[in-house]
């Protein structure tokens, strides 16, 4: 049967999903460029004989305390998981987040727990998702294979800009039933929510009636150790519900995420119960639970490291420290006259504006003539904004190759400029 | 914040799940009755220090093939994943079922692979899924999750029901996509679908333009050898999209499962891309990947087998050929008269049709005071039938217990008709 794209759903024209397939169909032609475009993780710190170690760790740990391992790690499971505890542990000792365990639900990896989080909240048809702008594409995404409106909330304009977003949202019919937000160096600005903001975006949801989905793939990796707290630790009204990785802290191929979803849920009868055990009913239709075996390595993970992904982390947060560092310092030294760029506190990326236009034919030129690859910001849009500037990553490189690649940058923008001017 | 039941998504309070949920409940209330009721695998064939050997076995195989074990299983990898060749060459093997590798997309189970396939597949408002009732939760908690209608297709009625079904639908207005079916030994039924009526389907797939969801978690477990073809093996046209599963034929806590998907989507441009290709788009906002740990370790249980999983469960198809002639010989001793059983070709499960209402109360009453438990017929119907109606599986437990939990059944029943005909 020849079917037409077309008849297929509209996800799989995803414009996101189309920009970063076009971004990795370009670095696969040019494997030798040095990418300031990959946000994945430093490869220095995993080594595939890591897994059966934490594997074999958390098995004792399970013999210890008298649990059938094979039942446990090979039968169908508890759908929110097998290492809540662990989570709920770890979310105590590192951020100060007091949770009881059952709000915890392990996912497969932080993307299942926002699809799992934007179905269980956004129900009816007039139920729209907001979203800091420029925006992670994983959200966008996941609200379009849900068919979920995504109104976007500019980054930049802060708490007041929310408030706005949801007044306009409500005048146009639509109801906002919550804010997606990255407020430690986000992805793809590295900008950080102030403490100050933080405060504010709280109250702001209280009074509005909207949850915040704070996402924190990178607050592990600030540039100095101000304590910054993550929503979820200073949620006295329960409007958050924090969306946690291990893809940065432990390592991608695991496929660990979480979800904390303390709220509690009412129904008709007055019966309470919690968010987590509801949004449960929904992760058993996508996955039926996260795979056992990828849990135990990551609670064999947690377990060496007394529960600390801090402590697990030190070495992972000096390196991207250095990084980043090295990245603003590289900019600074090379970068042309006309361009300007942010100053992250710490994470994975930095926006730069540039005086020319940042689209794909200029990354294509990029690739092919100067041997370096980095994100339009326009892909971060949803309205053909974000197009004179793109973002950086130093979490991929050694710090060399953040250099070089920042000279070469340069040198690709530098002959831009010339042309534009000539 | 307090949020209220009702605000959230349907499928929170999907029916289905809500059953499944109850007889958990039940389940762990009186956690020594006898189940008849779990459709799990039985235990004595997996023991968790397999998981390591199988991950080491898949490891090695990585290193012969000069790829970075590191990159491969603990980075961000490819979304439709790393073992397709080995699964493909298992279908190959196994089922002759010959389809290029780039057609085999790995999913974090089953589950995965159909709330991919119908989130692709059912794109606008008018487009619903057809399913074989009664039906398994899986599909009908999917189609949910998303939105998307299902119209069930009664299994008794045959081909002869699917296009009346399809024709009903039609006038109704409605574009059935898809029919979801088990054609071997289907869960909850038992039934299996006649050869000369796998060659039916396909035509009238092709005739009438919908396309096949082959569901196949049971098929290695048949009673005897006789060839009965997968719909993939014979599918011509490329009607169909195989649904893999290896919760039954290698352990469910890998969470792995896989869909095929060779047919070819051509877009406005008339460039022609494989449907597998396409729906990884809508993956990658599910899930990202499959966790390449867990694709390791079934990676490495399909070599240490040759890539053959009738070899691998040889000794699996022998148990439960056993158990179920157990259940059958029971079932023939102790029922009383005004019962009846239909005769599986193979599979977990068994229907068996009672003069008494075979509701939630009666289950109730059978774990309190008989100790055994089975699931109502009902659970996997849409619109209320089956309520005389029974699902027995007998994957779970030892020959003794099946005959123990049949006796306990029949004493149950004998009792409910000599009250009723008080």
């Amino acid at each position: 049967m020849l079917l037409r794209r077309e008849d297929l759903h509209a996800s799989v024209s995803d414009p996101e999903a189309s920009s970063m397939n076009f971004l990795n169909e370009i670095a696969n032609r040019y494997p030798n460029a040095i990418s300031l475009a990959a946000g994945r993780p430093y490869e220095g710190f995993f080594s595939a004989a890591d897994i059966p170690h934490f594997f074999t760790r958390y098995l004792s740990y399970l013999e210890t305390r008298k649990f059938s391992p094979t039942r446990m790690l090979m039968q169908y499971g508890r759908t929110n998981g097998i290492i809540s505890d662990l989570v709920a542990q770890m979310l105590a000792k590192d951020e100060d987040i007091r949770v009881p365990n059952e709000a915890v639900a392990v996912t497969s990896g932080c993307q299942e727990a926002m699809i799992i989080a934007v179905r269980g909240l956004c129900a009816g048809p007039d139920d729209v998702l907001l979203a800091a702008e420029p925006c992670y594409v994983g959200i966008t995404g996941a609200a379009r294979v849900l068919g979920v409106p995504v109104v976007p909330v500019p980054e930049a304009e802060g708490p007041a800009g929310v408030t706005k977003a949801i007044r306009e949202t409500r005048a146009a019919g639509k109801n906002p039933k919550a804010l997606y937000l990255v407020p430690d160096f986000a992805n793809p600005s590295g900008a950080c929510v102030s403490v100050e903001d933080r405060y504010r975006l709280l109250e702001i949801a209280a009074e509005e009636g909207i949850l915040l989905l704070e996402d924190d793939p990178y607050g592990l990796f600030g540039l100095d150790d101000r304590p910054r707290p993550r929503l979820k630790a200073i949620d006295t009204t329960k409007s958050v519900v924090y969306l946690g990785s291990f893809a940065k802290s432990a390592f991608p191929g695991a496929r660990v995420g979480f979800l904390v979803a303390d709220q509690e849920v009412v129904d008709a009868q007055g019966n309470l119960t919690l968010l987590a055990d509801e949004l449960s009913a929904i992760k058993s239709m996508i996955t039926v639970n996260t795979s056992p075996v990828s849990q135990a390595v990551i609670g064999g993970f947690l377990l060496e490291y007394g529960c600390s992904l801090r402590l697990a982390n030190a070495d992972r947060a000096t390196f991207y420290r250095e990084n980043l560092l090295t990245l603003m310092k590289a900019l600074s030294e090379y970068m042309p006259g006309g361009t300007s760029w942010n100053q992250p506190a710490g994470g994975f990326f930095a926006t730069v504006d540039v005086p020319v236009v940042a689209d794909v034919p200029l990354l294509e030129r990029s690739a092919a003539d100067y041997g370096v690859l980095w994100t339009p910001m326009s892909f971060f849009f949803t309205k053909g904004a974000g197009r004179h500037s793109i973002r950086l990553s130093c979490s991929y490189l050694d710090p060399a190759d953040v250099v070089e690649g920042v000279r070469r940058l340069a040198a690709l923008l530098n002959d831009e400029m010339q042309k534009r001017d000539a």
